[in-house]
């Protein structure tokens, strides 16, 4: 449904809204590399925040990750974002928006019971024209934050 | 996307998977009560978890509220759920399925900078038939726990 609220609120994300689809890969100290499919979708909520779903599947199609969240812009370019991940965490993130870098740490990840080890997110996001490249670095409880993921959508 | 994860994983929430539709009213000790549509959805994400999305409207259409998350069944009943909210919080919730009835009361929110003053959450739904109703309690900094939202809602 259309909003009410001013598109203003939402104005410093205007460039990620749609639907970006690639590849990325994966690595960690604690595991093999791998590849892996990917969908992000963020879109206009109708609220002063852009809404957001991030898929990935494995390059035969099985589901990896899935993450559903509201990002909400600042006007002084600042960005807070909540987020709740498949693997049974919920996420808190602040950030920043800079022409076309955005990044984004957590600050405060809490997990369901069984939810997964993770401890402490980084993203860094740049936009290039229709193309949207990313890295995200991860901490777990025995891990210290390393890059884990990169990745490279196209908008659809 | 469907999933190779065993469907047998999401087996105890199979009644509620779908869109359920309907109208609600809110009321609370600081505000003047209020009447609301809501949409539901809740599907199969491929993980053994159930995929949800919340979204309510005034009855003039003006979006309300929005939540997206996760539902993760255990075997013995037990139900663990991650949510994150439009307006700025995330939620951590635990809770029980017996039969027609789930019932979920949050462990853990926390709020993004500007979030809302939510400080607890309790849901009971009951199913019967094809009518899904329920009741949300809601405690924040200023106000015990006190009955906000009770809704029905049809299945599409």
């Amino acid at each position: 449904m259309g909003g009410h609220q001013p598109a203003e609120a939402i104005e410093p994300l205007a460039m990620l809204l749609g639907t970006w689809r690639g590849r990325g890969s994966g690595r960690y100290p604690t595991i093999r590399p791998f590849e892996y499919r990917e969908e992000l979708r963020l879109w206009d909520s109708g609220k002063p925040v852009v809404a957001s779903s991030l898929e990935s599947w494995s390059m035969s199609g099985e589901p990896l990750h899935q993450e559903m969240g509201f990002w909400r812009p600042e006007p002084d370019g600042r960005l807070s974002v909540v987020l709740s991940h498949a693997l049974g965490v919920v996420e808190v993130a602040k950030g920043a928006i800079d022409g076309g870098s955005i990044s984004l740490a957590s600050t405060s990840i809490v997990r369901a019971p069984g939810g997964s080890a993770v401890k402490s997110l980084e993203r860094l996001y740049r936009l290039e024209g229709d193309t949207l490249s990313y890295e995200l670095w991860m901490e777990t409880d025995s891990t210290p934050l390393a890059l884990h993921l990169t990745g490279r959508l196209r908008r659809r």
